[in-house]
């Protein structure tokens, strides 16, 4: 798994790195881009788990379904989340400069293979 | 504005409706497409309303400043949420089928117009 974090992180133009964390706010295993250490993903990861699990709650009332993905764009940088499973997310941050389309097909692409290993 | 809110929801296919809503939930104003009548716009939005207000204080809170837009993918549909202002948002939401980078677009290039008129 943390392979495929790497994997994600290397191929997200801008990222700055990729979490694998549960609803609780519990990280799995992170892995943060070169010349980013000083990017806390863990704690912006575990800052948003709380409100993604009242998003979800707010879909399914709402007869949208499952939520699958999550995309938070601000002012200094994006967060690109994938629901794994009822239990496990994956959060990609990227810079002002990410690459939001290729962000997501990575994420997307990689999802399957994190989900598998859970 | 009620002119922008059906150009958004015309040119964006598979958009069920447009909304302009404030963050303390009250609609300005929407438009439904046809056909999706029984699709009840105000609520989702107003459900995602307080939600969108926690995500936007965490943003802040972890320094990634103000939150521009939303986007939440679901398996029965996609809403789409730009920030206008301190207090207004504007939705789109889109059925399963939806087309997340047009929709996308024809939001951002007509946000700046309904910032105008509020």
């Amino acid at each position: 798994m943390q392979e495929i974090l790497e994997e994600i992180v290397k191929n997200t133009p801008g990222a700055k790195g990729a979490i694998l964390m549960g609803f609780d706010g519990i990280a799995v295993m992170q892995h943060v881009a070169e010349g980013a250490e000083d990017t806390d993903i863990e704690s912006m990861a575990m800052e948003f788990s709380f409100r993604i699990t009242e998003l979800r709650e707010a879909a399914q009332s709402l007869e949208m379904g499952g939520l699958k993905d999550i995309m938070l764009r601000a002012e200094n940088g994006t967060a690109l989340i994938r629901v794994l499973s009822d239990e496990y997310f994956v959060a990609v941050f990227l810079g002002d400069t990410g690459h939001l389309g290729k962000g997501r097909w990575i994420l997307r692409s990689n999802a399957a293979s994190l989900a598998d290993e859970l």
